[in-house]
């Protein structure tokens, strides 16, 4: 297979980000309005061209008066003064301070002329014949003088300066109502591959067909480190339209990244494109996820191939291509956010390729960071979003031992470890607990492996239900019943677990290590010595018992969909779906919590949640 | 003057954060395209709907097998099969592998009926009959299952989930293209006060106008917390069309912002509109800087008035209403970044006010941190850029002592100390050397005021001009020549020093303390000399010598605009103002570096654009 060629020579991951920090990507500055600007970074240094303030200023609301005539006035021996007239802020002043005179003046007026200082209005008396001076000052006192802030021809802003509120104001106060700022890096992405389909367009998963993540995930990316993503409709893997896309992004972009379709074709197109108008400069990088990357140019853009895998193709842009959007925006690298943990499960390392391995957080009761792999296999999107960052794995490294302290690195300073793990039966009544939670993070794994997980010592908390054990070292948190059954078509002639085994009803099952699964085979098995028959051959008359999906709703869907007669699930989700249920039985769904995390804040309110919400 | 009234009882800083955590300012919630999602916060559980992948998905590219084929396999002995035919992402299988099959699969295809497993091409060879398998699978390698990612009816994400291109990646694979998000609150800004002129527009500093800045910092401070700013125009300080604008601004947000014309009867509209349609919940805090401070409700909106000057303006909104709109919008406090440093300077504290003192950072050579607060005068806008954050002094602590170690509380995390410190002169080559390095700060204080501060040990560099000795102890990195003298009309008839003392000139003058005007100074006392007259006299004969003014190119600004005759100035301010220029002499700039941070790398790469530099 042609795409195999690419990654005969890996390169080191600093070479490759030197490749594409060499890249030519640096956009035209532009000039933007200052109601724009936040967040932008100016491209020239802008100075002052005039005083700030521009007129010597009353800082405080009193009269304005000449310093001298004030010498020696005190509490016990007020100074008196004539009061020529009252000037406000945004007017020029009509009165003039003699010698023996002052004028009313307020906060931001002009001071008038022969006024070298303020006496602060709590400081004085109005009297018949003017004002009563209690204490002296000295020339500038509560003035600020023109320029004192900013002076005509001083610098006020450097190139590269980012501009938030604070240098806005600065601005603002230069009257400058727009600036120069660097460009932001335009983006072109291209995802290509016949089988995937923009969210919101239905998905035919008999024709292999799946939504597209990329380059959703990677123009939010770009959005974050400065660029501007530009998203192309995906042209499917047709060779001529793959070329047109590739060539239109690249006319118009500063940088086209490309996700990798996986079909060789399209990697042939796409080296075709390069070779034509461009320059190959780089294919693939020694590192795990994502060695499948190219890094070239295509005409006057330049070029970067990530791989297909959304985790494999976020690790890359966020590893290669992001500091160098940042840098072409002017912004600054964000502070590299690392928190210290222990593993809390050995990890082991497959090749000698240099990883970046996704990882999860748990806090323990004492407030020490266990690390756990997060790793659902080769494209799963999930990964995403159930770790919290990534320990690098020297290629030389053979594994991670348990309790061997790691750094992480968050994926970003904001990210927070959850306050919650939880592992364990997907569960709606659950799901809404965890709603009234901040920040859970729950891994819908099923009875046996959160079971497995908790014994592990792993997550605060493990939801199980079904016949099997609890346990024993578990702590119950509480428990509910919920109903069970066939979700049936509500015209299917289905009444029972009787017409599963006798009649032609197609059926879909749940996967092995579910709570519900384990409760099915209990009743399957009851029925077998109720007919006194092998269970085995109980099981093999219910046509689709082998046909397992993973999630609660996933039999109702496809009864809904038509695919099948009944399926195995809970009371609550026919009614959500709108179809037929025949009950089989209850179960107990119990949330257990690990001994020693029952103090965590977020084990203990879930706690509280269970015994006060009972339904 | 009756806003007096309003600070007679200056509630804690507890208590107002207590109100203004009460008001109710929650906007609905939205439904938002996935594209515009990016940094929104999800305001409901968003639950898989459908398997992800919807089929068993091969994960490598290879051939699809049933496992039990290929029992035994080994790169010494491989198990041939025959080659079905082939399946390719997004499409239908339309082959079914039986015992002895396999089918060419690539990666992300369906997996055809009968196979439970691939073999990776890396460990097969084509051959004659098929296809020739070097090692043995077990059931469901390679391939991920139906829902095995997420399946349908799991928790996918809960409420108050902040989207980032993690989050966007799984919401992409479960096909939403529009997520239900919690509103960003609508703020109105009001800015009031006759003198305001917005940026852009001309300014008349004779009749006392500046440009409005907190228009722009708070609606930069509200989009950075989450809100939506709505700025509106502002009224001056007319009573009717203040109150128009202020009935208008709470009908249309959630929440009103005014910021403070410091004139009584803008005061009395406010009082006016919230007695009519409100309730007045607080008035005064007891902080510094921003004791100024309403909140209260008008009709539907919650209303809070901050104080007039930008950085207490500012400051309240930071300290108070910033971390209610991120509670609002969802958003979660960002980690507060704190630095510890030691004060470079005494601090003492005026009164028995909470303040939250200004301060900027230098960092010594060693890497320590030293603190020095930034006071330029009430009113001052720079204070918002010269600081790097707050460090918070009690009620009842009397004095920040030199060497004391505080903690500075940084305006934002990616807030960094500047590399480089200067003080000095403003000079249009020096602003050019600072382009070229990175992120330096540099005060222009004058030559007097860099020699005192360098003396002090608190900048790493001052830059100072003019006759004045320089400093002993400091190290001299560079210096270059300027020429200065007088900028004129070109129309004036100025020829030289004795048209300013001998004839009718209108002459502007620079501040005590700055190179040029020390100069200036002596080149009067050598006129004086020659003439054999006193210094005073010929100095009382220039008109104008009296106006002074602090920007370098101030003087020329005002000749300018016709203001004045002659201005002292540099050569090369009247080239760029395009006015006429009489040479009075050079002085010679120097930049001199503290002696203990001679090896700060920044300031050795200035020593270095100092020795290559040169014009």
């Amino acid at each position: 297979m042609s795409d195999r060629r690419e990654f005969r020579d890996l390169a080191p991951p600093e070479r490759a980000r030197e490749v594409v920090e060499d890249l030519a990507i640096d956009p035209d500055p532009e000039r933007v309005p200052l109601s724009d600007a936040r967040g932008r970074v100016l491209a020239e240094r802008v100075d002052a061209t005039l005083d700030v303030p521009g007129f010597d200023r009353a800082s405080m609301d009193g009269y304005a008066v000449r310093a001298a005539d004030t010498v020696g006035a005190s509490e016990v021996d007020p100074v008196e003064l004539s009061v020529a007239g009252a000037v406000h802020a945004g007017e020029e002043p009509d009165v003039t301070v003699r010698e023996g005179v002052a004028a009313e003046i307020s906060t931001g007026a002009v001071m008038p002329p022969g006024a070298d200082a303020v006496v602060i209005v709590e400081r004085t008396d109005e009297t018949e014949a003017g004002v009563a001076v209690r204490t002296a000052v000295t020339p500038g006192e509560n003035v600020l003088v023109a320029g004192a802030d900013i002076a005509a021809g001083a610098r006020a802003l450097g190139p590269g300066t980012e501009l938030t509120a604070r240098e806005i104001g600065l601005l603002s106060a230069l009257g400058v109502d727009s600036v120069p700022v660097r460009g932001r890096p335009r983006v072109g992405i291209i995802s290509t591959g016949d089988e995937l389909v923009r969210p919101g367009e239905p998905v035919d998963s008999d024709a292999g067909e799946i939504y597209d993540v990329n380059s959703y995930t990677v123009a939010a990316g770009v959005e974050a480190a400065g660029g501007e993503p530009v998203v192309y409709p995906h042209a499917g893997d047709d060779f001529e339209e793959m070329e047109r896309v590739l060539h239109e992004a690249a006319d118009d972009c500063d940088l086209v990244l490309s996700s990798g379709s996986t079909s060789a074709s399209a990697v042939d197109v796409i080296y075709r494109v390069i070779e034509e108008r461009g320059d190959l400069r780089l294919h693939g990088v020694a590192i795990k996820p994502g060695k499948p990357m190219l890094v070239g140019t295509i005409g006057e853009s330049a070029y970067v191939g990530l791989p297909g895998y959304p985790v494999s193709a976020l690790t890359i842009f966020r590893t290669f291509v992001a500091p160098r959007l940042r840098s072409a925006a002017g912004l600054a690298e964000p502070r590299t956010a690392t928190v210290t943990g222990e593993m809390a499960v050995r990890e082991r390392s497959q090749d000698g390729r240099h990883r970046l391995v996704p990882v999860g957080l748990v806090e323990t009761a004492t407030g020490e960071t266990l690390v756990y792999p997060v790793d659902k296999g080769s494209g799963a999107t999930t990964s995403l979003v159930e770790a919290d960052g990534t320990v690098t794995v020297d290629a030389d490294t053979d594994y991670l031992a348990v309790g061997e302290h790691v750094e992480v690195r968050l994926f970003s300073p904001s990210v927070r470890p959850p306050t919650l793990l939880g592992v364990g039966e997907a569960d709606p009544r659950l799901s809404e607990l965890l709603d009234r939670l901040e920040r859970p993070r729950y891994l819908p794994v099923g009875t046996r492996e959160a079971t497995r997980r908790l014994e592990a010592g792993i997550p605060d908390v493990a939801v199980v239900s079904g016949p099997d054990a609890v346990p024993e070292a578990a702590t119950v948190l509480g428990s509910w019943e919920r109903e069970w059954g066939l979700i049936v078509d509500p015209q299917a002639a289905v009444s029972g677990l009787d017409d599963l085994v006798d009649s032609d009803v197609g059926f879909v099952n749940r996967e092995q290590g579910s709570g519900l699964r384990a409760s099915f085979d209990a009743a399957l098995d009851a029925l077998a010595a109720d007919r006194g028959e092998e269970p085995a051959t109980i099981r093999h008359a219910v046509d689709g018992y082998e046909l397992t999906t993973k999630g609660h709703e996933s039999p109702a869907r496809r009864v809904r969909s038509g695919a099948a007669d009944a399926g195995l699930g809970l009371a609550s989700t026919a009614v959500d779906l709108d179809l037929g249920f025949v009950p089989l039985g209850t179960e107990t769904v119990t949330v257990l919590a690990h001994p020693d995390r029952t103090e965590k804040p977020s084990v203990e309110r879930l706690r509280e949640l269970l015994e006060t919400d009972t339904e």
